[in-house]
């Protein structure tokens, strides 16, 4: 952030006061502006023993496998965006919603809450964001063509509950070094 | 938002191409300026069957009780956040920080992560947002005066879950009616 967006004057990275972090202070009209991180939310589709996977048509990580996923609009609540993001992507809908994992990605201010679902169909198809849509089982999973670390470390935890069959809520933490 | 952070020249509402929805686009720069929700993260600090709440010091809701929680900053985890803000707002220590209850505010762009923990001692105090901090078992706690409505449900919730014995994790959604 280089000006204030309420005055359009510049602002300055400074702590204020009573406060204990450096935040965006426009010099003109004192107007503190916060940063928080943002919010990603999907699911894992699943049908007969399978999940659907997304290859993306979009950087970042263009030609690679995800899950449908994407930034918590204004307005939404967590199962809205994920319903959403899944026909957007996957041009699937969802049934049976089950919070499965939220991911910490500290290191980039990102949050990530994945939701177990139905498909509610097989009417599935790629959006303009998605090459391919695809249903894997666990053991079919291109691990080395998995677009994003966190999605990777969602889908590891999936397969492990997938083999106990027992899907607890569970929190993941995403170092750095692992990206 | 009036003026484009990173040039300082006027953002008109608009529809990009190939989005859906109205974002602040510079007339300028060209650069999208999108808005999502923020993250409030917080706890119930138990302590022999009792809970901490904090009276208020500051608007809004001055002088209501409302439960240690407050705005996850960037690079922090939601464990993290949730153990500052009850340090900073209860000047509590908290350990067994159990995953309760999500909330969606979906009308306010807000939504809240609320931990079950258990206090690492007594030595609580109010910090400088609190004028107070006290233990409260279920049936004791001031109903009329809670400082917010996501708040009161998740109090309610956990009241009713503390009488079955059982605090499974689960998802409220807070309709503007209510609020």
């Amino acid at each position: 952030m280089n000006y204030c967006p309420d005055c359009g004057n510049p602002v300055e990275l400074k702590i204020p006061q009573g406060d204990t972090k450096p935040r965006f202070v426009c010099r003109t009209c004192m107007a503190i502006h916060y940063q928080n991180p943002k919010m990603v939310v999907g699911s894992i589709p699943e049908h007969n023993g399978k999940i659907l996977l997304c290859r993306r048509a979009i950087e970042p990580c263009i030609g690679k496998w995800t899950l449908p996923a994407g930034f918590l609009e204004n307005g939404e609540t967590i199962a809205e965006g994920t319903r959403r993001e899944t026909d957007e992507e996957a041009g699937a809908a969802l049934t049976e919603l089950t919070p499965y994992v939220f991911v910490n990605i500290a290191f980039i201010n990102q949050i990530y809450f994945i939701y177990r679902a139905q498909l509610a169909n097989t009417n599935y198809h790629p959006g303009p964001e998605s090459l391919e849509v695809k249903l894997f089982s666990p053991d079919e999973i291109p691990w080395d063509e998995i677009a994003f670390h966190a999605i990777r470390a969602v889908l590891r935890t999936y397969c492990t509950d997938f083999i106990r069959g027992e899907f607890p809520f569970q929190i993941l933490d995403i170092e750095k070094e692992e990206h």
